[in-house]
């Protein structure tokens, strides 16, 4: 970490930040310019929030020099995580997509969607059985009932469930049911959340927030590792930006992002990402083409009767010719897509 | 409501739409143009969201033409909203002041704070004993412990208390020690939590996502009125633009468009705002010149020692200085601060 | 267009707004609901902008059905745009890769560049001779010395150049030399600038400004084509987010979003729209895997000696790995990549 | 200047660096930490562009110590710039008011607004002679005719004027008959422009871009004074951001930044920067609060008629109001407003 002091700062003030940082256990080396004096400090990155520097008086600014994360990061760990949901593995070189209706609406809805897309080549079954909505007016999902029917979709497809906990205390009641927790983009800073699903064992599908930072991001990862729970899988699905064509700005730089950060596998959510459907299958292409090591896609069998984001859904065709092409690009990048159809 | 069909919408798609809106009880006026068909529809506004137009073959755009949100709406409520919280009303001529530090840290940092806010004009205490922090590193407060000293700094001051509650599962021991709730901006869209503190009978400060638009923010407020709450106080503070010269960029504008769309109060955090000490004084101003009903600032008797958020804590003198300076600003809008020094 | 008039109109406003739209040519329909009136108003959407209706009393908000630009518009032509630059045409089925460095250094650099690029696969030679820059302290390019090698190099290759005009005063002497007018996006609000390349008969790469909308984008290519010129080749580069590990967010969306609103191509410059060079190649197989009609990269032969943008460069071997799997990427969506290698 | 080596950095890539410091005259501070090697560089903070220091190999990032610019810092003069527009000074203790329509649309709407502001308050007029517009078929000003008018009003009422110049090309005739050229917001990086008016004795307001960091402004300004003139007026009028109810974000904490960074004056346009006439009032107010020394205000005798920006646009009447406000709130930062009212 380097320390900038003011040009007003007094030696005093010098004095002071050096003494707090020594007590911390950082080591310090001064370097005096004409124009500033700048401190050097190494220690413990992890207790730098705790110092409060920039409040010290004197004190310019304060640089970090090493990310504020540690177990998500490169430096902790070099080569790529890869976690397991039963049969499926997310990180390696098979890119995997996870497909299936935004919200859980009814039996047959769901098994019809989940027959669909694994016949297209989906090896994970979305849906959403809480659904955060920006209206209190708009469909809040089945709740427990919409889990009952993802677990039986399972077990007729054989395909791994990933669904959307929405706070604490449903908590154990999706446990019970999905393979996969999905943290929404607007729980991405649910810091409460977040180390509960630290604490148990299933995987983490953590989405990023609209207006979050790579690194902040990456901090919300460190939240669930931090309380024991490594297996942590990133979601660009979008940041908000001036630009309203789309209902968010995908940002696939960050994926490349998060590659050259962390070894945290991380794919790319184009359907909230865009919210046009005519934007999904481009976009899945380039995400793919990007590095992602997966994507997760909303479908529906009909989407203009869908409770909930049927503008941003594929049909079961849309999503059967995006999946041809993606077997063509994967191989570019020395991948292959995990399609296993017959 | 207006539904723009796409220039190559056939007559089967326009049938569609309107056979879908009259079954939702909708009135209907059809336009047809030289490019464009336009369907106009009167109907509840609120059950919009469940139609999902925009997903239906031939559809272009929907415009709505009312705002998505009712009872927080100025055409539900023209006169404001005044909250009373013991013997404070926020909404009315009065301009009340809620100051403390970022986070409960000790009984006598506490009481010591409470008293010289106090002293200089603030008529709530603020003080968080939940925190929610970026990094899982940072110092997380004290929990009921610091609720307990926050009741005591009541006890002795008389001052109100507000604090965070961050989660479903605090919310009942929050309850029992606060005057009022706040919702952290992370949590604006916490829509659970929404309904749960629209369940209890006490206001609710609500604060605007960093993302957040003025629409979100204000449907944010639904979410707590329609569950039977309708006391909730909107806070301004910062949303996230690409300046980062700022911790954020307050958006005194919309405090000028809170009045214009809703009855419901709005305050100003100039500390979380700006990130900046040196911007907390004259934003205050600013804020109290544009419209606001209160603030809400960061004092603490030792920013330096903080530990938490210290570089935007306004010492006890700096704050002293800004009430003198808001006292003469306030009745140039013919309004008054509440302020009652001996 | 669509205005809805606010609650509180009066008969008066209403018939005053409709008798404005009427001088104008309007044809007007009116639809009285509950909670408000709205008139739909038929006629030539380019006079809209001397209407002025907002600022009418009782007018709430004036909602266009129409895109406000036209010549650039699908509806005006909807089959592709291709573009003829000497031997080859941008907007077919054959992608083109521009491809050289940032600023042109001296006649050394330019050239061995032109040849490696070249022999790698790229069709089109770019370069800067007059740049803008930030700091008036950065280098500013060689000016007309620096077109006269860019020609030179156009004469050994035989690659067509595209370079950059930042004002009125310097269009003549660039008109010159070069094949394809560069506007920067800094410049692409530059009015005057716009129409004045609209008057030559040179094709013009109008990248989109780091602020601006995808509508505002076409407006400024309609600026050019309203002077006569048709051949625009719009550029996405990146937009302005709250982001900054990458220097912009390249919005990759924005290419489908402008294959769906226009006929004009479309490429994608990775190099601004990220600013680190690791991410050029995964965002250039995205770039063509989204359905770009080419690149433009930035390519130096030693990116640490450059005087502008080096950190965004490619090596010429990292070049030619690129259009190696370009090569791959682009059969999958139909098209090939404009490689004439021995 | 730090350069944070990155962990594979090799003892060549340090040499590389430092040798590459010093040959530009940078003295050095080497300091290995367990995770990083760091390098301190104390030199000419205005070659800093030329090094490419992150170009080459092993630098992950360099972070700079001091401001990219010079001219326009605190540490270059302390003491506040003071302008001089004929009999007004702008920068000192009273707080001037430039008011006047969008566009000068004939000579009876000019001379007729110029009075009333006159009277109201106002010391200064403004209007548009040549208009930028995002759309070519909009109002785009009466070019030299209305710079005459804008002079007549001047010879009538003694206000100096205030117009905007577009181009190279139109700057001799505009600087006929101006007292202060504006530069546009979206020509702030009009690089050769800023020169030009650089070259000239007239003061220059610029207008920070829509997307442009206050940084960046800086740096703006620092190219006009740069070519020796430095009589340069900062405007803020508004950012791009997500929110779309206003037409841009007006960030007024700018204003402090400004006045914490640099020595020159700084002055609001609330019109642009709110979009609504509504906004205008209270932004206004609270930009004079924070510390603003003037404001640009949009006042046309009838908005509803007005070919440009009528939706922004004050009344004489409401204009008049403000400025009592206005008259109130400027002793309390213990100042005052130029108004020589009879």
């Amino acid at each position: 970490m380097i320390i900038v002091m003011s040009r007003e700062a007094t030696d005093e003030h010098i004095e002071n930040v050096k003494r707090r940082l020594e007590k911390e256990g950082f080591s310090i080396h001064l370097s005096k310019g004409v124009a500033r004096t700048v401190i050097g400090a190494i220690g413990d990155k992890t207790r730098i929030p705790l110092l409060a520097l920039e409040a010290m008086p004197g004190v310019e600014k304060v640089v970090p020099i090493l990310q504020p994360y540690k177990l998500a990061s490169r430096e902790f760990k070099d080569e790529p995580t890869i976690i397991k949901i039963r049969n499926v593995e997310i990180g390696g070189d098979t890119i995997h997509v996870i497909a299936g209706p935004c919200a859980v609406e009814s039996r047959e809805q769901l098994l019809e969607t989940a027959h669909m897309v694994k016949e297209a080549g989906a090896t994970l079954l979305r849906g959403g059985a809480f659904k955060p909505r920006t209206s209190p007016y708009s469909f809040q999902g089945l709740g427990e009932e919409g889990l009952k029917i993802l677990a039986e979709a399972r077990e007729e497809t054989g395909l791994p469930i990933v669904t959307e906990v929405m706070d604490i205390e449903s908590l154990p009641v999706v446990y019970e049911y999905t393979d996969v927790f999905q943290i929404g983009a607007r729980n991405m800073q649910n810091f409460n959340l977040l180390r509960k699903v630290g604490e148990t064992d299933k995987p983490v599908l953590l989405k990023r927030g609209p207006s979050a930072t790579i690194e902040e991001w990456l901090l919300a990862a460190e939240y669930i590792m931090s309380s024991g729970n490594y297996q942590v899988i990133l979601c660009e699905r979008g940041i908000r930006t001036f630009e309203q064509f789309t209902r968010n700005t995908l940002d696939l730089s960050a994926v490349c992002a998060v590659k050259m950060l962390s070894h945290l596998p991380v794919i790319v959510d184009p359907s909230h990402g865009t919210g046009k459907w005519q934007l999904v299958s481009p976009m899945s292409r380039a995400a793919v083409a990007a590095g992602a090591d997966g994507l997760i896609i909303e479908v529906h069998p009909n989407p203009s009767e869908a409770l909930s984001d049927g503008p941003q859904s594929l049909t079961p065709d849309n999503f059967r010719d995006l999946m041809n092409e993606l077997i063509q690009i994967a191989p570019v990048l020395g991948r292959k897509m995990a399609v296993d159809r017959e």
